[in-house]
């Protein structure tokens, strides 16, 4: 199994199982934007490798004060960190929620830094026949029982987004109930601005909901790590308190600022490419006998046919060079259950290609 | 002031302060290698660019294997972190100290860091005719009241190292005590091996003893972030356990292991450098009116003739491009303390020159 660290991506335990050198992987593991960054980053970048000699900004202030323009919000709503896993670290850390409420199944992290910081993790479900969501009656629920919740949106790994009415019902009762909302955007950039469901405009009226995005896959930079809460002023307080100083690293406040300089063109290429692999992936899919959420986002989460189970053909792919990521240990999913990043039309085909192989050539061990 | 996050090395701030662009400062405040990184450290990152479109590896393998080797330490001594200040978050995470203490003046991140993580902060002060080191028995009697204490080593901004016999005597008292013994060591690649006062090789003997090391400072890459803890595998685990995934970035982890590899040319170049500029600096500085505490590493404590005040110097040479770190604010000091890093020959000259221009010019304010 590759997850040893609980996530996909990871090339170097991928190297140890299957002996290709990590760059010689078609990593379908990780959600990355087929494109790779925009020129203007990677520009910047390298113009900028000396830069390396100073310290980055302790205040951030170029690039929150960027990220204020392009999203029009207010620079004491922002707290910029070390990817979104820093984000939640630090929300986490400065909130200190003895109750935290997850909808399974979903990233791994909410779980994972919640326990690391002591508070305990409770969870309900989300339901087969609404493609892996929690009613919003089951997340009220839940919400009662918890001082703060994580909600993926869309959600990792089923890439479903709730709907801007149920997610208001939510920030609405987290008001009510003393609870925190903390909804990760991640993946968002992904999706078309019009078909967004998101309370970022609405933040003034949710003092006690949290969007949490990364920086990192839209525009292909993981490797740098970069992510932003927007919040209400007490809680990005609340939030800086605990976060050590230069922990954003200034390659990655560089790429940032010069990743929100991209433009349209960057975001509508983007978009469209991911709107119609997605669609071919599916439907390349489908024929196989594979059953497909219906994901929103750069991934989809799939379920193998019968009898196949998602570790015995993580090793068949990854011994013909393809990683993907197993779903298996996702509560409320099957051990068929992988997901799949949707990435540019060669590599797409060439993952179908290599699963019909082993779908037509292979048995399951 | 310029020391608005309590550091030097502030560009931005600089720049808000002085006018001129944050490349154009000769910045005294940081102290970083004057060499800047081994040119094997900069082929690498502009060899690995393309590789930010991957995550890093949450297990740091490659760098910890290397680190092993160059400092035979097993490698479940090692703990990896986002710059020698994760380094410390961590351990005050890991190891939750109620009660730390610190022997001022230090570095002021041992003391907000555990204040930010809710731990009470104690003090002694050093003494004056003990160029500003503590007596070991006021920190034996330190020990008796914390759970951890921090100790620089050698201590910034003095530059002033404790004896191997002293610091065996505290990792003993560490012992007995049940304290742990946080030795940072984030300059000690300055010193040259022989005059290294480092329990490094005795560390078996002493597992509350804890060595923090920078690497950004010796190879010049502050604003990639990179630093490592050495201590008993228990330690590391309970550091581990509160690290958030991807913490340390990708190329943070390349620039680290091709620094490992830069070989001894580099290092001795630095040392010698370092020895004969500070020689320099010393002199230079003595001469205009200066006391200069007789600091091993590549910076110098240094007390203004009277009347001068650091933070009117501060701005008159910052007002000339050149900056430099006020001491005012660290316990023990006074207003008259400031701190220079050594540089390279020219610009160490510039820095004696701008300052006997303040000095025999302009009248203090």
């Amino acid at each position: 199994m590759l997850e040893r660290y609980g996530h996909g991506g990871d090339l170097e335990s991928a190297t140890e199982a299957y002996g290709l050198k990590g760059d010689r992987f078609l990593d379908f593991s990780a959600n990355i934007n087929p494109l790779g960054p925009p020129q203007q980053v990677l520009q910047q970048l390298e113009d900028s490798l000396a830069s390396i000699i100073r310290y980055p900004d302790p205040g951030h202030r170029k690039l929150k004060y960027r990220l204020g323009q392009k999203l029009s919000v207010n620079e004491n709503n922002i707290c910029i960190g070390n990817g979104a896993a820093e984000c939640m670290a630090l929300i986490l850390l400065g909130l200190h929620p003895q109750k935290v409420g997850i909808i399974e199944p979903c990233f791994s992290e909410y779980r994972q830094l919640s326990e690391q910081f002591n508070a305990e993790v409770y969870s309900v479900l989300g339901r087969k026949d609404r493609d892996w969501k929690a009613t919003i009656e089951d997340i009220e629920e839940l919400m009662q029982q918890v001082d703060l919740l994580f909600i993926g949106q869309p959600n990792n790994p089923n890439g479903v987004q709730y709907t801007l009415e149920e997610l208001r019902r939510l920030a609405d009762t987290a008001e009510h109930q003393d609870t925190y909302l903390v909804v990760d955007e991640a993946f968002i950039d992904f999706i078309p601005p019009q078909q967004q469901a998101t309370l970022l405009s609405e933040l003034v009226n949710y003092p006690r909901t949290l969007l949490v995005r990364s920086m990192t896959k839209f525009y292909a930079i993981p490797g740098l790590r970069l992510g932003y809460t927007l919040a209400h002023p007490d809680v990005i307080r609340s939030m800086k308190s605990k976060q050590v100083t230069w922990s954003v690293n200034g390659l990655a406040l560089l790429a940032g600022e010069a990743a929100l300089e991209s433009g349209e063109e960057f975001e509508r290429s983007t978009l469209e490419l991911i709107c119609s692999e997605r669609a071919a992936l599916t439907h390349g899919l489908t024929e196989l006998g594979c059953s497909v959420s219906p994901g929103e986002a750069n991934f989809l989460l799939v379920r193998l046919p019968d009898p196949w189970i998602a570790i015995e053909m993580q090793r068949k792919l990854g011994m013909r060079g393809i990683l993907i990521r197993s779903c298996a240990m996702y509560p409320g999913l099957e051990q068929g259950h992988i997901r799949v990043a949707v990435k540019a039309t060669q590599d797409n085909r060439r993952l179908l290609q290599e699963l019909r192989h082993v779908l037509e050539h292979e048995v399951q061990e």
